[in-house]
This record gives structure tokens, C-alpha cells and sequence, in this order.
């Protein structure tokens, strides 16, 4: 081991750590200090990548000698005690100045936690959200640094150099302040479950509404990936799809047992909308959507409930495919705006200053929900940065309107033939209340002041009000 | 003030204090001492009320010294901080054995930690939600105590004095011990804000897709009121929309403002479920309606997107409103069954022991889901006590068959007219979700294994497995 020889370390080194570690080790420039707890894991990832030249360290003390100043470590560690953990060893052996990044999947209120702690010593800490998998990891992922602008100045670079490349810009920025890496990296996921759960309903309302298999409908996917619809997820669904199993000769998609698992970055996505009294209900019937699957005991008990007594038929197969199509789109629109406005309350809520069309950049390659699309969000951002409905920016309006019927269609057939399309029929029910001119609200309002005098405003002048029901029903200033 | 004159205290004398004491204080066998920070608010409760016979106190110790032992005390002051400093202060002047109840709308969370504390003073501690609001408080509300089993010796009759009664039972148990009862309250106000959602999407549909006028919606309800749907907020929204508003001469729900408030307990409730994994998908549709209604500049930036080109027609009005009925029943259906099922899970997580026909019992009258539909759920509950499933009860499994073509329609209709119904839709796709033979959660997990080695079961075979989709696609053991 040489003295203060690398620039940037890795602590943590299972797939995720060791893939970054090969990553950062194989750009221009970089030197890179690895270390895990078992120093096994160590040795074995120094002996197959001689190419890295790696400096390998066994102990925290190591570690940082081997770093030059100011020392700047990536933990890759499971989220929760272990990270916890690997930052107070880390504190114990850096100074102030030094950088120590969280590239794990934290919630963010923890990071925020975190972020307070560690700042007390005079050291950096950024929570950055890695997006891409292994796969991302090792090539190149989009990456979402939260923290100090300090902290910024020594890790942009580093970061730069292994994000991925769209349209010939690093997928990396800086965020925000503190946690607002992981929380622009939360709604991301929580974004790609309505977007897989999205591209589910599809499959599903094309296999039994046309009977195609999933072979055919692989090529309809692979169809659609050279359109708008061009993402990631459209892609591997099509591979997915494609797949036979060998044990049976069936369809994978066939033999997979049909319950989805999910790691919680779903359930902290609609959690925290709720708390910033944000309407995120594509993200959340989709995450609901899993669990609802994940329960086959309740699913036993209903099994033998009914469903419609007739099929309605699909007379125009490809008709009824171009439908699905531009529902997929619509309702994409409609998760992606939720999610957008997430961020947005976030940022106003934690008192961050994020750029929402740099984020759309940086998810344009690396990550999992890569898409075309959010070329035309970065746009929308471009032309206004305010903008108060991303799904209102012109772009994003006329496309709603050219496939609103389609998407009505859509939603319509699925239910009269009793096929659950949770997040098409939420969109679609979310794009109708947002552009309603009265909404039921007002009968809620009412009820609400009726049993608990919660009061109401009216429409036609400024103030609160109460009606006294249980007297004579005049109505008083509140 | 006599000494030790009094069996029960309240702390805290705004309006629900002040009637909760006046209705202690009118049962036979109750000497109610009363205490509030600010003592003009005693004396003008003691002064307003000579009936009341009430023991007023001036500080803690007074208040301590007027109870006989075990002290018995119902906080009722805000949830939060004033909760926290009300307890601290009385366990400063109670004694091991003696007893606090919070009868506000704590966050059970809270409740679990304030229990804790407390017992290990002696002292117990009890979180019980009460339902009814300002009516309920003074005449007999729906009371869910938690906490130990020897608080609820003493406790136990006194709240039984003071409950609604249904059907000769009064309508408290004791839900479980430490935050139990503010757990299930919890519960019972997310099914509330469902319960007046879907109210509110009968409503809009009827008025839109008839042109009745509210008062002649008014007289729908009332006759609804007389069947199955039976319940205090039917009853209500016909008397909230019979209304007409004296300065305009209009219908005062064409005068009220359209946004929705809330409190917080439909979010606490979405947001709790979604930690246990419990698919509330009605009332999480139910609270985003209310926080969409609420961003009027988003509503604003919508109201150019367009609806449908043309507006489905209702051919037979009396056919459509029945259809409507029949929506709303089948959708409370769902409704309340997510609601008793984040209920059981609560109680699985938490440890608690919650006998869910209990609960259904005490909902029959007090509180604001009062309703007729809660024996039926009792019935439930006796016939099969731990039911996987509240819809799949006989019942409700008939009353769900017999009304899903309707219900059908319905979603169909406000589909093709543009008008939301996210609740409605939402608790469809539920019931066709569930009842699913096979569900394409198969290609989420297809895909999850595709881009971060997530694994899938199968169907035919235990274990779990993984392809190796860069490699050469063969399947492996994971």
C-alpha cells in the first residue's frame, strides 16, 4: 500500500461497491482505495482486477491514509445500522474537510439526520443516489448527490467521470443541500413502479383482450421502443417477454409466480407525498398494485368472486393495440407529473433548490427509467422553470389530448371485461379531476362542517364560515 | 372543593372537553373533577353548568387531591407538544397504580411511546380514540381505549357509562393494549374520508349525468338512508345538500368553496398501511382527492385540457341512479374491508389482540361511519373470526356479485363522460385485481429480476431464481 496515493475510495464491496470501485478505477485520473469489513472480499476483488490497480486497504486507519486530501469515501453498505455504523468509522478517522458520501438507498430523512451529525466535525457528508443496478454501476449510472456546495467542488468531478452520458452530458448534478440526493432518487423509484406497473396493465389488457402471446407481444413492445414510448423499461420488457423457460418450454412470464416483491422505496415515495399533500396516485396504486399481489390468502378468498357476465369483444385488433399504446403514454405523462411535483413540494417543504430540468437530464441515461420522454420534460423545464403542472406544459397538453379518447377506451374496456388496470383508470381519473371545472370537494366541505364544524370557504367571498346545523341553519363567520 | 369527592377528571376544557365532562357528569354513579390551564374556562364551565355538580380545580395538585385512587384522568388538549406537557404534569401528582387517558387524536406511534414512559412511573397510561365529534362528546360517542388491562378494571365502566348504545350494547371495548385504540381511530377516520368520497362521487355523477337539481339529490339520499346504505353520513349529505345559502338564494354546495381540508388522519392511515403492506387503495384515492382539490393553481393550469368529444348519454335516469346506489354500496364494501384489514395487520405487527367484530360493534352508533352495514361486518366476524377477507364474507360476497355489473357501468360511464371517480375506479380495479386468476405482477417480477437480479419464484417449483439475462439467459438458482 502507498501513502496517500488515491483520490477517491470505495467502502463496501459487494456487487454494487466492487462494480463502482472497477467504474471510478477505470476513467482517467482516478486512483482508487477499496475497503470492506472481511478483508477477504478485499483480496478477491484486487486479485481478479489487476487492470484497476486498486489500493487495497484492512483497516479504517489504512483507509484514510492511503487517501489524499481533502479524503473523499463512497460507503456502499446495506442502508440502516450498517451505514451507521461504516459513518462513525469513517468520523473517527477523517478530519475536517474530508468528504464522506452515502451511495447506498437511504431514506432521506435519515440522510438529512446523518448529514447534521457528521457536518458537526467539520466533515462533509452527501447522500448520492446511484441509479442503474449492477450493470449501471459498472458502465456508467445516473447519480443524485445531495450536501454542501463544498463537498460538491471536490466530488463533481470524480462523479462526472463515471456517470453515464446522454446527449454528451454527465447523468450527474448536484441536487440540493443534504438529503435531497436521496430524495430526488426516491421518487425516482417511486416513479419506475408506476411506470412498470403501467407497462404490466398493457401486457395484460393486449394478452387477454387480443389472446397473442407473449412472444408477439414482446414484438409489440420492441414496436413501441422505436416510438415515444422508447425507454429502458420498454425495452427489457420486450426481452422479458421474448423469454421461453427451459424446464417447460412455456413463457418465463408464465411460470413466474405472479406475486411482486418491492424493497419500500415505493411506499416512502407515496408516504412522503401524503405528508407534503401531494396526489401522487398513479405511484401509489402501483405500489399497491404489489402488494395487493403479494397476498394470496386474500387473493384465495376472492377467487371465487364474479366477474362480468359478458366479454366485451375487441372487434380491431390493431385499433385496440394503438389505444393501449397512447394509454401507456397518457398515463406515463401523468405518473412522471406526480412525481415532478413531488420533487417540486419537496424542495419548497426542506428548502432545497433543485433544478427540476436538470433532473430530467441526468435520468436520461444510467438509470432505470431512462427514457427518450424526458428529453421533452427538460424542455418543458427549459421553457419554464416554474412551471406549476408538468403535464400542462404544451407538449405534455397536446399529447393528453390526442390520446384521452384512446385512454378512455382503454380504461372503459378494462372495466367491462374485468381486467384490473389500477393505474390506467387512476391517471385517468386524476387528468379528469384536475381539469374539472367544480369538483365534489364542495359536498365534502359541507359534510365536514356538518358533523365537526371544520367550517368552509365559499366561492364568492373571502373568509371562513360554519353553518349551524344542529340550530337554525344560518350560517355564521368562523 | 371537597377532597377525593370525585371518580374521574378531564384535563382540558374546550368544547369536546367540556362536553365530554358534562356527559360524564350526567350519568348515574359519576363526580367529575375539572381542570383546564386557563381557569376562567373552569369557572365558566362550573358556573354554565350547576347540574353538572363538577368539582373544578385550580392546579395539578388540587385536580389530584378532588380524585379518589386509582386518580382517573381523560386529557382532552391538542395532539403534539400540549399533549405531552399536560402528562408530564400529571404524572408529577399521580401515583403508581393510577390512570391517564388521552382521549385525543394522538398518532398511535406516540401513543406507543407516552405508554411506555408512563408505565414505568406506575402510572397507567391509556390512548383512547373518541368518534362523534362536539355531538358525540356530550351525548355518547364511539370510545376505542387502548392500554393495559388494569387500567381498563376501572376505566372500563366509567366509559361505559358515557358511550352511544347500539342496539343495547354501549360502544366501547377495549381495542388492545398501548396504542391500540388510537390505531384503530386511525383507521376509522381513513374509512371516513373513503366513506364521504365516494358520497361525494354519487353526488357529482348523479347531478352530471341527470341534471337534478341538490335538493332533488337531497331526496335520493334520504331514500337511500332507508336501505342498506343506511348510515349517519347519508343521512347528513341529503341535510347538507337540501341547504340553500340565504345571501345568494343558491344551493349551498354551489356556494362552497371546492377544496377539501384535512386533518391528517386519512394520510397517517395510507401511510401506515403502506408500512404494513396493506392495499388501501379506496381511501388513499379518497385523501389524494382532497389534496388535488386543494392545489387550485394546478387546477387552474388543467382546466384547458380537454374531455371527451361527445358525453354518453343517460338513457334511463331512474336505471342510472340505481346503478349509482349500487356503486356506492359494493365500493364502501371494499372500503371498510381495507380498512378491517389494516386493522388485522396492525394488530399482527404491533401485538396487539383486536377482535374485529368488537370493533365493528362499537362503530354501530356514536361515531361518524355509523352505519347500519356494521352488523352485517359483526356478523362477519362472528361467523369466521379471522376471515382473510372482509368482502369475501358470504354477505358481502353476495351483495359484491349482485351489484358489479352496476358498478360496472357506472365506472364506464364516468369514464366515457370525463367526470372523476377515482375512489369508484379505484375500489373496482381492487375487486378485479383480487379476484385475478393470474396477475401480470409476473412481468414486474420478470423485470425486476432483468435489471436488478431481484429473483422470481415459480409457479411450479419452491425456491427462488434468477436468469442470467447478460449472460446466456439459463436460469439459475438464487
Amino acid at each position: 500500500m502507498s501513502e496517500a496515493a488515491a483520490n477517491i475510495g470505495v467502502v463496501g464491496l459487494a456487487v454494487m461497491g466492487a462494480n463502482l470501485s472497477r467504474n471510478l478505477a477505470s476513467r482517467e485520473g482516478n486512483t482508487v482505495a477499496v475497503f470492506n469489513r472481511s478483508p477477504q472480499r478485499t483480496e478477491a476483488l484486487v486479485a481478479a482486477h489487476p487492470e484497476a490497480q486498486f489500493v487495497p486497504a484492512f483497516t479504517y486507519e489504512e483507509f484514510a491514509a492511503s487517501l489524499q486530501k481533502p479524503r473523499t469515501a463512497i460507503i456502499m453498505v446495506q442502508a440502516g445500522a450498517a451505514t451507521d455504523a461504516t459513518i462513525d468509522a469513517l468520523v473517527d478517522v477523517f478530519e475536517p474537510g474530508d468528504i464522506i458520501v452515502d451511495g447506498g438507498n437511504a431514506y432521506f430523512p435519515d440522510t438529512i439526520r446523518r448529514e447534521r451529525a457528521v457536518r458537526a466535525t467539520g466533515i462533509n457528508f452527501v447522500g448520492a443516489g446511484i441509479s442503474g443496478g449492477e450493470e449501471g454501476a459498472l458502465n456508467g449510472p445516473s447519480i443524485m448527490p445531495g450536501g454542501s456546495d463544498e463537498a460538491w467542488q471536490t466530488l463533481g468531478p470524480i462523479l462526472r467521470s463515471i456517470a453515464a452520458v446522454a446527449e454528451g452530458e454527465p447523468c450527474v448534478t448536484h441536487v440540493g443541500h443534504d438529503g435531497a440526493g436521496h430524495f430526488v432518487k426516491m421518487v425516482h423509484n417511486g416513479i419506475e413502479y408506476a411506470d412498470m406497473q403501467l407497462i404490466a396493465e398493457a401486457y395484460d389488457l393486449i394478452r387477454r383482450g387480443t389472446g397473442k402471446s407473449p412472444a408477439e407481444i414482446a414484438d409489440i413492445f420492441a414496436e413501441w421502443n422505436d416510438g415515444e414510448l422508447e425507454s429502458y423499461l420498454i425495452e427489457i420488457t420486450a426481452e422479458v417477454l421474448r423469454q421461453n423457460d427451459a424446464a417447460t418450454g412455456k413463457p418465463l412470464v408464465d411460470v413466474i409466480l405472479d406475486q411482486a416483491g418491492a424493497k419500500g422505496t415505493g411506499a416512502w415515495t407515496v408516504q412522503t407525498a401524503l405528508a407534503l399533500g401531494v396526489p401522487v396516485s398513479g405511484i401509489a396504486e402501483a405500489t399497491f398494485a404489489r402488494s395487493l399481489s403479494s397476498h394470496p390468502e386474500q387473493r384465495a378468498a376472492a377467487s371465487s368472486l364474479p366477474g362480468p357476465s359478458e366479454q366485451p369483444a375487441v372487434a380491431d385488433e390493431a385499433a385496440f393495440i394503438e389505444d393501449v399504446r397512447q394509454a401507456l403514454y397518457a398515463s406515463k405523462i401523468v405518473a412522471y407529473s406526480q412525481g415532478f411535483d413531488e420533487i417540486r413540494a419537496g424542495a419548497a417543504e426542506y428548502g432545497w433548490t433543485i433544478d427540476l430540468g436538470a433532473i430530467s437530464r441526468i435520468w436520461r441515461a444510467g438509470c432505470i427509467i431512462r427514457a427518450q420522454f424526458l428529453n421533452r420534460i427538460a424542455d418543458a423545464y427549459a421553457a419554464e422553470s416554474d412551471l406549476a403542472l408538468l403535464m400542462s406544459a404544451p407538449y405534455f397538453a397536446e399529447a393528453l389530448a390526442k390520446s384521452q379518447e384512446a385512454w378512455r377506451r382503454v380504461v372503459v374496456h378494462a372495466t367491462g371485461a374485468g381486467i384490473p388496470a389500477p393505474a390506467f383508470s387512476s391517471s385517468l381519473a386524476y387528468y379528469d379531476g384536475l381539469r374539472a371545472e367544480r369538483l365534489p370537494a364542495a359536498l365534502v366541505q359541507g359534510q365536514r362542517d356538518f358533523f365537526g364544524a371544520h367550517t368552509y370557504r365559499r366561492t364568492d367571498r373571502p373568509g371562513s364560515f360554519h353553518t349551524l346545523w344542529s340550530g337554525d341553519r344560518s350560517e355564521i363567520s368562523a
